[in-house]
């Protein structure tokens, strides 16, 4: 068997897990290199890593490398990727600043494992809050063409780093430490200061705002959904709008999503659909939660139920952790395709 | 200034709300008598209130007879509306059992006061999730008409009752005395035991399920919004259906709704009608939060914005404390239109 050449950019959460998932896939490394901003030892699990300060570095001799690109290590694949694709590397990159570009393609492989085939040097990983979504809906848009869906999100605070979400952990124990009352009519839920993670206090608390606004009142993330849907179903005419939100959870996405499809269709054969699905674990008389999903692998889906009052539309609950196939391992498994 | 005998029935989350409207309002009250289960003396910020036990007491010279009726202590209205009624109160009931009976006023003063005096001795109070929603769309609907909305809350764990919003508490301090590090990769995020608010953990959680399950998969919850729209807007043809949700956050529900309505309309137009609706504070570049709202009065109503494929469609998130104008206060202005 073939080994290969790897390269990991970033060691943030998404860069953690893109370890952990290499090694839990058995993915064949012949060597592996690991980069950030400054060169130190890190720990994962069991496993230390020698960490190369990427500027100043060479890149040769690699065959793959994962971009992390998280919020917080913007930028490391606009500085770096051309110099690992000049030397001879394909690059899968989590962020967003090649998502949209043409001629780069975006993969979910349950989805558009075809398109990887066309890459040009890179090849990019969807936000989290996308790929989910299109997992639990790929094989209905498949079988039935979706006309639409509608999309609210329940964002764990790890899909804007590491530090955001240790700033959840924060503000809880602040306000464990302060109150020391167990009547409910005292507590005091408020942080003293500065909020620790998020633009507000996040604990106990939920914000309806991931990234900057547009003049439109729309999020850059739920612009993201849209976009990003049109590009990998490869269908601009599926009406998409979403309303994405932080909740005070730490790892796992979850989503409401209502959709409409273009063929006639039964609650039975959505279900049909939704147990067949690849990638997709169906919860027929239960529902998964965020702090079951954390370290799964798949998209958890449940609380299938048809619009009692429209033909065609339905609701489906879907969960899955953020940092695995919402970004490392959908990474990983691109990179699984590209040496089959 | 005629002043009234009032009763309060029930002294948990709900109750002790009550109390504080009726006191921050001004009530007219001549007498005010409080009963629950058993008898005892309880303290409400500053005021001590004597309850009474309501089995064996007499009711008569009752004026208004507010009951609490939170689902933890379902049943009292059930049991005692009628003797109130027949001992010549006038009940204002904020449980769920008597909401959609013929000849019972559903309202929201800021929606069908109107309906107040069409009561036959009980006025019941919209479900908290519906109340929102429905201050917030109540202008809207009655200048364009709604044609249809979708509705995902994230609902307080108050709106279940103080038990389970200590439960969070307790299931968070749990957590943060058992973890003792601030490295996330070790953060050990679930409790050990039973879960102490809710049929799961919801601490750093989240949970889509609030209410029983029927056949088709929804919730009770999620039917309530349904069903107490069609009969306070009075209009059984808007095509509604949601997904209730269970954050952890005490106070105040969030709701994200999409929404369609019958006539044609631009952004501007909506966001007209919203500054000029009656309960509604309106935030035209922000947004409101639960954390901020809690204690206040009105619906906070944010992040309005079009369907970008779509016309006549609108995104809104709204707002409230889920005791105050979701219960008790809601009771309260019911009492002050009664008396008017």
């Amino acid at each position: 068997m073939k080994k290969y050449n790897v390269a990991v950019i970033g060691v943030g959460a998404v860069g953690i897990e893109i370890l952990r998932s290499l090694k839990a896939r058995n993915f064949p490394l012949d060597n592996l290199r690991v980069f950030a901003r400054s060169s130190r030892e890190i720990k994962v699990d069991n496993d230390s890593y020698q960490v190369e300060a990427i500027e100043g570095s060479e890149f040769s001799g690699i065959d793959i490398a994962l971009f992390a690109g998280t919020e917080g290590e913007k930028g490391a694949s606009v500085l770096y990727a051309q110099k690992f694709i000049e030397q001879g590397a394909v690059v899968i990159d989590n962020g967003n600043d090649f998502r949209l570009q043409k001629g780069v393609p975006l993969v979910i492989p349950e989805v558009n494992r075809d398109k990887i085939k066309t890459h040009k040097g890179l090849i990019a990983n969807p936000n989290c809050t996308t790929i989910q979504a299109l997992v639990a809906l790929g094989g209905i848009h498949k079988a039935l063409g979706l006309k639409k869906f509608i999309l609210t999100s329940f964002q764990a605070t790890s899909g804007a780093g590491k530090k955001p979400a240790i700033g959840l952990w924060e503000e809880t124990k602040q306000l464990v430490e302060n109150n020391k009352t167990n009547d409910f009519d005292h507590l005091n839920k408020e942080i003293k200061g500065e909020p620790l993670g998020f633009s507000h206090q996040i604990a106990f608390n939920v914000i309806p705002q991931i990234g900057g606004f547009g003049d439109d009142n729309y999020t850059s993330e739920e612009w993201k959904v849209v976009k990003e849907t049109h590009k990998i179903y490869g269908d601009d005419t599926i009406n998409i709008s979403a309303t994405c939100v932080r909740v005070p959870v730490f790892t796992s996405h979850s989503e409401a999503i209502y959709f409409t499809v273009r063929k006639k269709a039964t609650l039975a054969r959505i279900e049909e659909i939704l147990k067949a699905s690849e990638g997709v674990v169906y919860f027929s008389d239960s529902f998964p939660l965020p702090l079951e999903v954390e370290a799964k692998d798949e998209v958890y889906v449940g609380r299938l139920r048809r619009d009692p009052f429209e033909e065609n539309s339905f609701w489906l609950w879907c969960v899955a952790d953020n940092l695995r196939k919402g970004a490392a391992l959908n990474a990983v498994q691109i990179a699984e395709e590209l040496i089959k």
